[in-house]
């Protein structure tokens, strides 16, 4: 139905309702609303860029297009990091984007991405629906007038790409490296200097020597931006993002403004790209690491036992300091997540982790 | 809105609209639908009840009960394994199962819950969404007038209670187990014999020993339904369904006479559900366990490395069997099925199960 159409319709309707004595919804419900999305991510981004597109279409679809949403990119109307100044202003109605961009300002914001040594994609669901994440999280952001949901997630990140072998702690040191969030600040503990980079600007840093290493996602993602084109050595596995979550930020007056259907519409819609993105990274990053080794001459190297427990003992200290020096919404954030975190530990261990190395024993099965 | 009103005010809007020279909706669109969803569960049962509970409102709120859901538990209309053909036939516009329940007239439906040695939930939602699972479980079952959507996951599940030790290949000899699915055909190879029964038999058959011992899905749901009261002995990893997934089947007929914003609000709820139970699995789970073995004195025991390896092996015959004998759609499915977990096995193994390895090394971590 066209625009014109529906709200002639509409109108008509209305008033017929209003003649027949019945109740007519409010106005807003039969208004037609154009909102902007805006994303920290390049145009058509695998995963990341592809899933803001796929939650706008799908909730202008579901709702018959009476809350048509349309993606802007990276730079398109804000820069990559600006979209939480943006939602919470209204000059957008959504945004995209990871909520550790924003660590700096809020320090908590970084448990609803992926905090060092933290929860895995499916922990954090878990805390967050169910573990009172969800509520904690309205709490920080309600002062910015911006309501959060969780709206995709990269699954378990790898650890990078490196312009050299990393063989002891002490080959950390002095290294540029590009990363974000508390992950930085734990590498920054083992001597790294920081270089935080949106994912437009790595390829070339990297190939001009302004860093000597980068993360960035994971397979599907590092396979398109190219990386392998200027160092085989890729590192696994991301201790930084165990499962980084992606946000989706609406203008908390125009959500609750929202009749009571198109809200469901929203809500659903992001929950169902929560599952969808992980999804596309699950299922795209097996093919995708397949061809950056086959094809590409892709090393994927182990991180030794002894860094990776160095960056156990670092990413400790890292979340004891934001716990220790955190405000009082901070230090409630810090202690359910953490609570959790010890009880989801033994569970993971004794269920999927447990199972998944069982399924690595030599065994003969179909290989289709 | 009454039904009453919104009936008066959507006939009369399509009279003025018509008057109008504009373009009504077609009538199912201003419809209001009743639905019915026939489900395997018994009514409330955690996870698996509350997500056919939840789906059904999701569907309900979204459409502003343009199509109204209402559930059935197991039993109310039709018996637990009966949901299938009540949907088939259209006596259910919606069922909420296990494919398992239907392997023995549909080998290939076990791809979508899970098969022994599997796929885990993360590395299905990959395959079916991305990896080509959805059309070919499309293909299957189009005969018979029902189209399915992923709907839930219960994670991976626990090897299950016994009253017995597991020490030795040997112990399985004889022993007589509830379990469903492909991996019934494994562990009957071990000479287990395979007793399955719905989960509201469980109880009393253990209890009684008609049966030595079952697997129903994982500490959430196993602590609601008591099985700690009658052994203490709670086995793991369970190899038999890493990431058991729930399907939503809908009457195809239905489902494609919906306007298209209906069918696009039901897919959104049924991916957000899919997410949903998940996370609500991940999120109980952890206390539930530690309140098994807190609070009731369970004995959490890992099953013993040739025990394991030897359900590896039976694993493997029961699915090259499952080639060997199928018919052409079976081997088509069977066969992007196991393509896609040679590459995901890979993967999985250098990011989420390589990151849960590291984080469980020994270093501080604030516990909340």
């Amino acid at each position: 139905m066209k625009r014109r159409n529906f709200l002639t319709g509409a109108g008509m309707a209305a008033g017929a309702a209003a003649l027949a004595g019945g109740v007519a919804k409010p106005a807003i419900a039969q208004e037609r609303l154009e909102w902007k999305m805006v994303t920290s991510w390049p145009k058509g981004l695998p995963g990341l860029g592809t899933g803001a597109e796929r939650l706008a279409e799908r909730i202008t679809k579901a709702s018959d297009g009476r809350l048509t949403v349309k993606v802007f990119a990276a730079g398109e109307l804000v820069p990559a990091t600006g979209c939480f100044d943006a939602v919470a202003q209204g000059s957008a109605e959504m945004g995209h984007d990871a909520s550790n961009y924003h660590i700096d300002r809020l320090p908590a914001a970084g448990f609803y991405c992926s905090v060092p040594m933290g929860l895995t994609a499916g922990e954090l669901n878990g805390w967050v629906y169910f573990g009172g994440g969800q509520e904690l999280w309205d709490e920080l952001y309600a002062p910015f007038n911006v309501k959060p949901f969780l709206a995709g997630n990269t699954g378990t990140q790898m650890g990078g790409w490196f312009r050299r072998e990393i063989n002891r702690i002490s080959d950390l040191k002095g290294l540029k490296f590009r990363t974000v969030g508390h992950g930085a600040q734990v590498l920054a503990r083992l001597g790294v200097t920081i270089v935080p980079l949106p994912s437009n600007e790595i390829f070339a840093s990297l190939q001009s020597g302004v860093i000597d290493g980068a993360e960035w996602v994971g397979p599907y993602n590092d396979l398109s931006l190219g990386f392998y084109k200027i160092t085989k050595l890729y590192y696994w596995p991301g201790f930084q993002e165990p499962g980084g979550a992606v946000q989706c930020m609406i203008n908390k007056g125009k959500f609750e403004a929202l009749p009571d259907e198109l809200r469901q519409i929203v809500a659903a819609c992001c929950t169902a790209e929560n599952d969808m993105m992980l999804a596309e990274f699950n299922g795209r990053s097996p093919a995708a690491l397949a061809s950056l080794i086959n094809e590409h001459g892709v090393e994927i190297r182990q991180f030794p036992r002894d860094v990776l427990a160095a960056l156990g003992v670092a990413s400790g200290e890292v979340m004891q300091e934001l716990f220790d020096t955190g405000d009082e919404l901070t230090r409630r954030i810090a202690t359910s997540y953490f609570r959790y975190r010890q009880d989801a530990m033994r569970y993971t261990k004794i269920s999927e982790a447990a199972f998944t190395a069982a399924r690595s024993m030599r065994f003969d099965f179909p290989k289709g």
